[in-house]
C-alpha cells in the first residue's frame, strides 16, 4: 500500500482489535491488506460475492489475492435481501468445504450488506468460527454494516433474527467503487451517514446541510472520503464501548426499529433498507418531538436532510398500522414486551427510550401515512 | 439449594467465568438454581429436549421452573446423531419465535450431547446470541460437551463443521438421572472419562483401574461423584486456559480424530461416539507406541481400561482404510494438510503431533480391523 494514502480507523476492540481502511484504489491492493496488514498466513481463501459485483471487481481483487500468494475459491451467491436466508449460509458452508478451509482460513466477503452478512455469519459458523475480511461495495455496508461484527440472516418472521457477532479481521474500503453503485443504493447509504449526524456528530450533520445537493453521486463525491471517515469513525467508537450491545451500541438502531417492521411487513421488496431508516428516522424524530424531547426545529432540520438525499418521508402505501405496531414486538430489543425506541435530544445526541405510549406512537405513524 | 450436597466447579473464562454444579436431586432445583445462580431474570424460557428424555424428566424440570416464576415453552426433537442438522436448529429457531424469547432469555437443554450442541448452537445463533444451560443427562454429555460451549451441528460431509463457540450460563449435573441411561450409552461417556485419566489425571485413571468392573450401572454408581468431579475439573481447567481451542484444548480431542473419521464412514449409527473415541484411543496410544512417545506397559493399561468398559478396541467391519486415511483431510483440525493427532507420553500426559508417517498409521489401522 506504498502508493495508497488511506484512512485508518482502529476498532479498539479488547478481544478482536482491527482496522478500518478508507482508500482510492484498495480494491487493487486486497492481497498485500490481507497477507501483510490482516496477519492471514493460511493460504486458502473463499471470496463470497454476487453477480453484479463479482462482473465488476471480481477479476481485479482475485488478481491481486493470487498475486499474494492466495489459493482462492469462489461462491457468488445471488443478489437481494431475499436471498439473505439459512439457505444461501449452506451454499457458504459447501463452497467451504468444497475448497478445504481450515481453521486459519479466511472468507472475504466483495458486497454490499447483504454479502457482508451472509459472509460474516457464514465464517462465524463455519468450524466454530474463521476469519473474515469485509469488502464492502454499497455505501451503506462501508459505514454501516461492514463495521462491528453484527452478522446474520433473515428468518420468514423477522429480519436479522438469526446471528452471531464475529468480528472481520480487516474491513477495506475503496470509495472509487460507489461510482458503479445504483443512485437508490447511494442515496439509502446516505439514511445512515444522516444518522450518524443525529446521534453522534453534529459537525458532520452540519456538512451535510452544507452541500446545495445529495441525491447523486457527483454532489456527494466530494464529501465522500470526509463522510467515510466521519461516519466509520462514528461506529467504530461506539462498537469498541460496547460491542454486544449491552447498552451504548444500541443508539445505532436510531430509526431501525420501524424500519425493521417496514421492511419486513413489505417482503424487503418495495422499499431498501436506507429507505425505511429515512421513514424510521422521520417517525423517531416526531416521537421525540412529542415527547419534548428535542425542538421542533431539530426535527424540521433532520426532515430537510432526509428530502435533500430524495429518501423517502411517509410511509410506503398499503401498510396498516396495527402490522406495524404487532410486527414491533418482534424486534430483537424488545426487553420484558417493552420496544426500545432511540430517540434525539439534540443533533449528535440521542438516548435510549423504552415507554413510548402506544397512542403516541400510532398517531404519528397514522400522519407518516401517504 | 439448601438441601443438597454439590460439588461446585468453576469454569474461570475472563468473559464468561460460570459454574458447574453437581448433586444429586438438582433435577428439581432447577428454577431456584435459574433464577439466584444463573441469575437469570427474563422470565422466558424454552426448554429443548428429546421425548424420551422429556417424558422422564420433563415434568419435574418445568414443573421446578415454573414455580420459580419462569414462562415455559418446550422443543422436542427426534433422538439421534442423524438430527444434529441445521433443520433441527431451524425448528428451534421457530419455537424462539413463537414464543417470543428476547435478548434477556435462555434456552434450557435437557438432554444428551447431541441435545446440548444443538441447543447450544440454536442459542448462539439467536437474537445474535442468547443464553443457554446446560441440563446434560447422559454420561458423555456430563463430562464433556455440556462444558466449555461448543456448540454445532454436522453437515451432511462431516461432524460438528457447522458451529460456534458459546458458553452456557450454568452447567447442572444430576447423577441420579444416570440410572435410567441405556447401559451402552453409560460405556460411551466412560469413554471419555478415561480419556481424561490418560490426558490429565493419572489419579483417576489409577482409581477407574481399581475397580473391579467398568462395565455396568452398579458398579459405576459409587464412584460417580468423584468420576464427574474429577472429569469436570480436568475439562474446565483446560477450557479456562483455551477456550477457542488455540493451543492447549486440543488435548481434549485425544482419540477424536480417528474417532470422527469412523462415526462419519459408518453414518453415526453402528458406532457411537464414545465406542468411536475409545477406538480411536486405541489407535492414538499405538501410534504413540510406535513412535516411541510412551512405555508399551501404558498402552496396555489404557487397553485394558477400554475392555474392562467393555467399548471396542478394534475398528467396525467394513470400512477400508483409504477411506479413513481420506476422511482424515476433512478434520477441523487439519493445518496447512496435515493431520493433528493428541498422543500420549505417559498416563496422564500428552502431547501434540501434526507429522504422523501414514505408512505408520496406515499399519495401525490394518491391525485393528477386526
Amino acid at each position: 500500500m506504498a502508493d495508497l494514502v488511506a484512512d485508518l480507523i482502529p476498532v479498539a476492540l479488547p478481544q478482536n482489535p482491527y482496522e478500518i481502511a478508507i482508500a482510492a484504489g484498495l480494491l487493487d491492493d486486497l492481497g498485500p491488506q490481507l497477507r501483510d496488514r490482516a496477519g492471514l498466513k493460511n493460504r486458502r481463501l473463499l471470496v463470497v460475492s454476487n453477480p453484479l459485483i463479482f462482473k465488476h471487481y471480481g477479476d481485479r481483487a482475485i488478481a491481486s489475492l493470487t498475486a499474494a500468494g492466495y489459493d482462492v475459491a469462489r461462491c457468488i451467491l445471488p443478489a437481494g435481501e431475499r436471498y439473505k436466508t439459512p439457505r444461501s449460509i449452506q451454499k457458504i458452508h459447501d463452497a467451504a468445504l468444497d475448497h478445504r478451509l481450515e481453521r486459519g482460513s479466511a472468507i472475504v466477503a466483495i458486497g454490499g450488506g447483504v454479502i457482508g452478512d451472509m459472509a460474516g455469519f457464514a465464517a462465524a459458523t463455519w468450524l466454530r468460527g474463521i476469519g473474515v475480511v469485509q469488502v464492502p461495495t454499497s455505501l451503506l455496508a462501508m459505514v454501516d454494516a461492514a463495521i462491528g461484527g453484527k452478522t446474520g440472516v433473515n428468518h420468514p418472521r423477522g429480519k436479522n433474527l438469526i446471528g452471531a457477532f464475529h468480528q472481520p479481521k480487516r474491513v477495506l474500503i475503496d470509495p472509487t467503487v460507489l461510482k458503479t453503485l445504483p443512485v437508490r443504493e447511494l442515496r439509502a447509504g446516505m439514511a445512515e451517514v444522516i444518522k450518524y449526524g443525529v446521534i453522534w456528530d453534529a459537525a458532520l450533520f452540519e456538512q451535510l446541510e452544507a452541500a446545495p445537493r445529495l441525491d447523486r453521486y457527483g454532489d456527494i463525491a466530494p464529501l465522500l472520503q470526509d463522510i467515510l471517515r466521519c461516519s466509520c469513525q462514528a461506529k467504530a467508537e461506539v462498537v469498541a464501548q460496547d460491542e454486544k450491545e449491552a447498552g451504548l451500541r444500541a443508539i445505532l438502531n436510531y430509526g431501525h426499529t420501524i424500519a425493521h417492521a417496514v421492511e419486513s411487513l413489505t417482503g424487503y421488496r418495495s422499499v431498501n433498507h436506507g429507505e425505511a431508516v429515512a421513514i424510521g428516522m422521520v417517525a423517531a424524530g416526531a416521537i421525540a418531538t412529542a415527547l419534548n424531547l428535542w425542538e421542533p426545529s431539530c426535527e424540521a432540520r433532520q426532515r430537510a436532510l432526509i428530502e435533500k438525499t430524495a429518501l423517502p418521508v411517509a410511509l410506503p402505501p398499503g401498510l396498516a398500522i396495527a402490522d406495524i405496531l404487532d410486527s414491533l414486538q418482534l424486534d430483537k430489543k424488545v426487553k420484558d414486551g417493552q420496544v426500545q425506541f432511540i430517540l434525539p435530544t439534540a443533533i449528535g445526541q440521542v438516548e435510549i427510550r423504552d415507554r413510548v405510549p402506544t397512542d403516541v406512537l400510532r398517531q404519528i405513524l397514522t400522519a407518516m401515512q401517504p
